[in-house]
């Protein structure tokens, strides 16, 4: 398949009438053929009306047809072959192992949404008998839940698969029966067109209507709002900067008919160190925790960027053996030119900041983008009165915060803001002072670890990749795993309807062999 | 039980140094004894304070505790006898057996939600296995949901009972283990001292820590914003107008921490009459029409506010029966003397808009707040070209659009605002119509309703009460019902913890007896 840099609107494709751009190689900083055209606002509105077009009728599917098209989709991306691959390698400066592993990962999510379309949990039906002899009679009442309406998701830079064109947000927005506008991320618009093609030939062999996806290049600024604004666009997916991600919020909120923002934005995951596990493993933790830090150039929403310890010798043997595998690290190449700046930039500025001190980097790549990895020090009272310590930098940059005892710790885990992990170390011996941390560690994380890293995100049921803000705009969902179909849904109640004009989900005889719940309790019957 | 107009924060009963005020009965517009005073902004931080205090060791009590603590509410609301009803009917003007009925509903809600808790589903709880043998491990994770912290709850003036101090935002917030702030509405704070002490006794009588609830007087604009705006509070629930709803959106938007606002608003309701129900039962349909318009004066916010039908004489013959039983309606006490004149001075508006005309009024009442029922007719074209004709009027007024054809009556159905309710009059021989009808109204609406009124709304699982905004300002959910619970729930997932770290809810041998999603799969093993 040649990339031909077309948006593709519906069915169609056709090259955008505006400010042509080409991607950009962050290992060597040249331009790759060949030129994008961008969308102008009457290409967004006709995808966001061809989306509102489509919704009634790919809503009405059957959830095996649309079980099917997910499953379709993961297919026509398999299919692509090494075209793919290597055109996000271009791209993204990402290594062939990571993003052949991204793609297992995108394909699987994609049928992890079908399986979890075909089980029909998510419709979360409940029927209630009409009781015709109570005073009041009580009416037959019976609820499942619809998708919201049409879906503009924001492809991330630093996922070009999984959470990108055909990735996290959309999948679990197509599986609600929600429409697709994606914006396509700048960075990586061959690979968004590759997987878009993909997407748009499982639309038409499934006999779909053709505004079940469009995917549009632009600016955030002027086609990214432009959609965020139209009237048809009912959610939005989006994972990037809190910067971004607050104006996407602020417009969503302006609309005259708000709608929903799932934006996830900032984070830096701290690692808890207890004593008993310093004691016990101080060096093999801190050479993990390195690992974890540099992984994909620390481009991980769940990079560690904070670690928190008592001092003493436990702390002094963990940052000695981080410096020492900080120091083997080679930088590798960073996403964007424009990522690699804002990281060399931030880490100066953390490299002069008061009260902060330089433990190790990491060695220079050879690249035009090559991060080099950063470890830095300060002490508890200097972190908690500087809250531009608590920043995100995104990339490979991590701080130690060195507390005077197990209150401290808790100080910090109090005063953090919301994150999408928090993690602790310990053995045994902890058990005290983890029990006294976890309570404050569910209200800040998504997700708490324990003696792991969290740089890994499991597509499963039980993930939450979430958190309070501003991990995230809103912590009552996950864009990772089975729950964020739950994201693009919303309630119907349907009371006294005839049989004939009754949903298949909540008929009396369950034609679709779903759990329901009936009168109060869980049954299939 | 005395009432003797303090404010209840935490265990203390004080009387508020701010701007006293009294309650007015609207049958006289006299005020009533005695004199609330009103918090002033210390008053807010202490009560928000102490909720964020309770907070950890409140969402930590067992769910049998919990439940405990939910139906002693409803027993010492009932304990309260008919000192309660009596005050309840001074400050709403409304008669004794709706608000015995509301004292029923007020109890069976908490004692649903003490069901709702017990069985435990809200917990959402997940179970992955860990695979230690892939490449890459899959690690042990787990998931439940906790409350989101400390909710805000604004006293509704329509139900004192039902959606006040002790109804379904608090019942639900306190269920899903949330402390609660009540700001009592203006109109009837001698009922709400009388059941927030009920409610404060609960706290006492359980051993909860104090902070678990706290109830204010005081002005929207001065202490409500001021709950809406503290760190502490992470939710907020609000029933009343679109303007009041609409600024504590804002404010929560505002917030360096945005929280979610559950605000339900407006909606007028639209019933559509189709042909073959008009041509069997025009009569029968107008007159019970005209029952649910003008019951409890037209203060419910699933008022019939609009009727859609096709022009003919079946229409005609429903006009007819509606204005004769219109005319028999005498007016009762509308539940403020604010109410009562924008209620009049909105029917005055609608009675001299171009295109509309006057069908019939309602007797007038004879108390100082009785509001005259009205209804009005006005045909597609002008409904259409006037927005103003779809803004909800509070109180019994309605307005009929004739239609020339079912297309017209399509073209209304999609030009309308978000709604809390649909409803279709329909006969066998709608068939073809209803199913055209029904994805529009689904997108419309929160609950959707064959051949009845929308008044009554059932405390139920199947029930919707939200719907898209205006209606509410997140349709993601229901204020009334068993589901009212999620609103105030999070996910959070672990991964890896140790047994004796592990909460309950999620602990390997299930010992809560939870249905659990175990590997993708609905359990209760």
């Amino acid at each position: 398949m040649t990339i031909n840099g077309k948006l593709l609107i519906g069915a169609r494709a056709q090259y955008g009438a505006s400010a042509p751009f080409r991607a950009i190689d962050p290992a060597t900083g040249q331009h790759l053929e060949p030129a994008f055209g961008t969308a102008n606002l009457d290409d967004a509105e006709r995808a966001c009306m061809l989306a509102q077009q489509a919704f009634d009728a790919y809503r009405d599917t059957s959830l095996e047809q649309r079980a099917a098209f997910l499953e379709q989709i993961a297919q026509n991306i398999l299919d692509l072959g090494p075209v793919l691959i290597e055109r996000a390698m271009q791209e993204s400066g990402l290594p062939q192992a990571r993003l052949e592993g991204e793609r297992g990962r995108t394909v699987g999510q994609l049928r992890l949404f079908a399986k979890v379309v075909r089980d029909g949990r998510w419709l979360g039906t409940a029927l209630d008998s009409a009781l015709p002899d109570r005073t009041p009679p009580r009416p037959d009442l019976r609820l499942r839940k619809i998708g919201l309406g049409p879906v503009v998701v924001f492809g991330a830079s630093n996922f070009p698969l999984a959470f990108s064109v055909a990735g996290g947000d959309t999948a679990s927005a197509l599986a609600a029966g929600c429409p697709v506008v994606v914006k396509a991320h700048g960075a990586h618009p061959g690979t968004s067109e590759l997987v878009g093609k993909a997407v748009m030939a499982a639309v038409a062999s499934c006999g779909f209507p053709e505004g079940v996806f469009s995917l549009l290049h632009g600016d955030g600024r002027t086609i990214g709002q432009a959609l965020v604004s139209h009237p048809a666009i009912k959610a939005v997916g989006f994972t990037g900067s809190r910067q971004g991600g607050m104006a996407l919020v602020r417009t969503a909120a302006a609309r005259p008919e708000p709608i929903p923002v799932y934006a996830e934005m900032s984070s830096i995951n701290p690692v808890f160190v207890l004593p008993g596990a310093m004691g016990e493993k101080a060096g093999q933790i801190g050479t993990g925790f390195i690992d974890s830090l540099t992984l994909g150039s620390g481009q991980f929403c769940t990079n560690p960027g904070l670690v928190i310890a008592v001092e003493g010798e436990g702390l002094d043997k963990f940052i000695d053996a981080a410096a020492t595998a900080l120091q083997g690290k080679v930088g590798s190449t960073m996403l964007t030119p424009g990522i690699h700046a804002a990281y060399t930039s931030a880490v100066e500025r953390l490299s002069g900041a008061a009260g902060v001190s330089l433990v190790a980097r990491g060695q220079c790549g050879t690249t035009a983008c090559a991060g080099q990895a950063a470890l830095f020090v300060t002490d508890a009272a200097n972190f908690l009165a500087n809250p531009q310590l608590e920043e995100e930098i995104f990339g490979a940059s991590s701080l130690v915060v060195r507390c005077t005892g197990a209150a401290q710790l808790r100080q910090i885990a109090e005063h953090l803001d919301g994150q999408l992990t928090a993690t602790m170390f310990l053995t045994e011996s902890d058990r005290d002072a983890a029990l006294e941390l976890l309570p404050a560690l569910e209200r800040k994380a998504g997700r708490i670890l324990v003696n792991g890293y969290p740089t890994g995100v499991e597509v499963a049921h039980a993930m939450v990749h979430g958190g309070p803000f501003p991990a995230t705009s809103d912590s009552r969902s996950t864009s990772v795993g089975a729950a964020a179909i739950d994201r693009f849904l919303r309630p119907v109640s349907y009371q006294d309807l005839p049989s004939w004009l009754l949903p298949a989900a909540i008929k009396d005889d369950n034609p679709l062999g779903l759990w329901r719940v009936r009168d109060g309790e869980l049954v299939k019957a």
